[in-house]
C-alpha cells in the first residue's frame, strides 16, 4: 500500500490577506484532505472557513501540534499517513516548520519514508530580507533573542561583528510586545554606520519596511508595538 | 509630488508552474504597472505573457538589472520612481533581492525614500527549510560553495561544526551541473550521524525531498545533475 502525504500548508501572516498572499494551489491541497495536524485547532478551522471551499469543516478532522507535543504523540498522528491517509500541517502564521512545531512531524516524516511537499506561502523572514536591500546571498536568522538584558546586548554584539566581518544579513524577531524595547536596544548597542532594516506587519495594512544606518534611526520615530515585525542588520 | 513604489514581484522556481506558485496579488501587480527592472528581459517578458493578464507587452518598459549593473545606472533606473511612476523588479527565479541582483536596486530605493513592497512568492531556500524537518529558528544561508575542492571542504566542514555547536540548520547550493559532485564531497566529508536534506526541484515535476543521516545517504542513489538543488545540514 502507498504511504499517504504530508502537505506544509501556509497560512497567513497578517489579518485579512487570504486574496493576497494565499495561491490556488493552497486551496486545491486543503479541498483535497480531511486530515490536519495544527498548531491551534480554533484558529486553523477559521483560517479554512474563511478560504470558502465549500468543504464541510465539521467532517475534517484537526489535531494538535503545539509546542508540548512529544515524539511519541507526533508518531501517532502520523501512522494513518504511514497507512495511506494524506495529511496536512498549519501553522499559527506563515509558513509551517520554520520557527514553529511543524518540523518535528516533518522530521518524523521522514523518518518513515512520508513525501514531505512544501506549499508556498507568505514568510515575513524572506519577505523582510527581500526588501531590506542586504545581502541576499549569505544571511542568518536567529529566531527571537534572549530576553536577559546582558545577553541580549551581547547577542545584538556578537550580531553586528559577523555582518561587518562574513558579509552576512543578521536577521531577528521578538514577541511582538517587546518590539519597541528590542528596537531601542539596537540603536543603543550598534554603532553609528551599522545598517539595520525593520519590517513591520508584512503584508498587512501596517505594513512599513525601511532601511537606514543607525544614526538615521536615532532621528526616526516608528511605532512598533503589538505589531510583528523583523528586523535585519548589516554592515 | 508622491514618489512611486518598488514592488518586489516572485516569478516561477520551475517550469510551467505558474498556476501553482503565483498568487492573484502577483497579477494584479503586474496588471498595474508599465516599468520594470528585470534580470533577463526576455525571459521576464515571457513570463508575463504565460500569466495571460490581457496586458499590452509591447507597451511595457523593460530596463535590464543584472549583475553587471553598476550603482550609477542604478540611480538612474529609479529617477522615474522618485517622479512617481512605480516600478516591479523581476529576477530570474523565485523572490527577488535574495541571492539575486535586485537587492541593489532595493537599497538605492531606501536611500531615496521610495517605499520597497515585497509581494508573496515561492523561495526554494524557505521550501527547502521546511521541508527539512530541521531546525528553522536558527539557520543559515550560504548561497554557493567556494569551487576550489580545498576551500570547498573546508567550508563544508566549518558547516558541520556550526550545525553541532550552535544547533544551527546550514543551508547551501551551487550551480546546477556542479550538484552531483557537490552530494558526493558532503558525504565524504560529513560524519556518519550529520543529517543532510537533500530538496531537488522544488515545486517541479522533478521535485524531491528526502532528510537522512549520512550512512544512510550512502546507500541512496539520487540525480541531481542539472536539476537545482538546495542543501541543508543539521546535527
Amino acid at each position: 500500500m502507498n504511504k499517504g502525504k504530508l502537505f506544509l500548508i501556509p497560512t497567513v501572516i497578517a489579518e485579512n490577506t487570504e486574496t493576497n498572499v494565499i495561491t490556488e494551489q493552497v486551496r486545491n491541497v486543503i479541498k483535497s484532505l480531511d486530515y490536519f495536524l495544527v498548531e491551534n485547532i480554533r484558529t486553523a478551522r477559521r483560517y479554512i472557513s474563511k478560504l470558502k471551499l465549500g468543504v464541510p469543516i465539521e467532517e475534517l478532522q484537526f489535531e494538535l501540534l503545539d509546542k508540548n507535543t512529544d515524539t511519541s504523540t507526533v508518531e501517532k498522528l502520523l501512522s494513518p499517513v504511514v497507512r495511506g491517509r494524506n495529511v496536512g500541517i498549519i501553522s499559527e502564521s506563515g509558513c509551517p516548520g520554520v520557527a514553529d512545531p511543524g518540523s518535528i512531524a516533518v522530521a518524523s516524516a521522514h523518518q518513515k519514508g512520508i513525501q514531505v511537499i512544501p506549499i508556498t506561502g507568505p514568510s515575513s523572514i524572506l519577505m523582510a530580507l527581500m526588501a531590506s536591500g542586504f545581502n541576499g546571498q549569505s544571511f542568518t536568522f536567529h529566531g527571537y533573542l534572549p530576553i536577559d538584558k546582558k545577553d541580549r546586548i551581547e547577542k545584538i554584539r556578537s550580531m553586528e561583528r559577523d555582518a561587518q566581518k562574513l558579509n552576512q544579513t543578521q536577521i531577528f524577531m521578538d514577541t511582538p510586545y517587546r518590539n519597541q524595547k528590542l528596537f531601542q536596544d539596537v540603536i543603543k548597542t550598534c554603532s553609528n554606520g551599522t545598517m539595520l532594516s525593520v519590517a513591520r506587519g508584512i503584508t498587512g495594512v501596517n505594513e512599513l519596511i525601511l532601511t537606514k544606518d543607525i544614526s538615521n534611526w536615532e532621528k526616526t520615530k516608528i511605532d512598533l508595538n503589538k505589531i510583528p515585525t523583523i528586523f535585519s542588520i548589516h554592515a
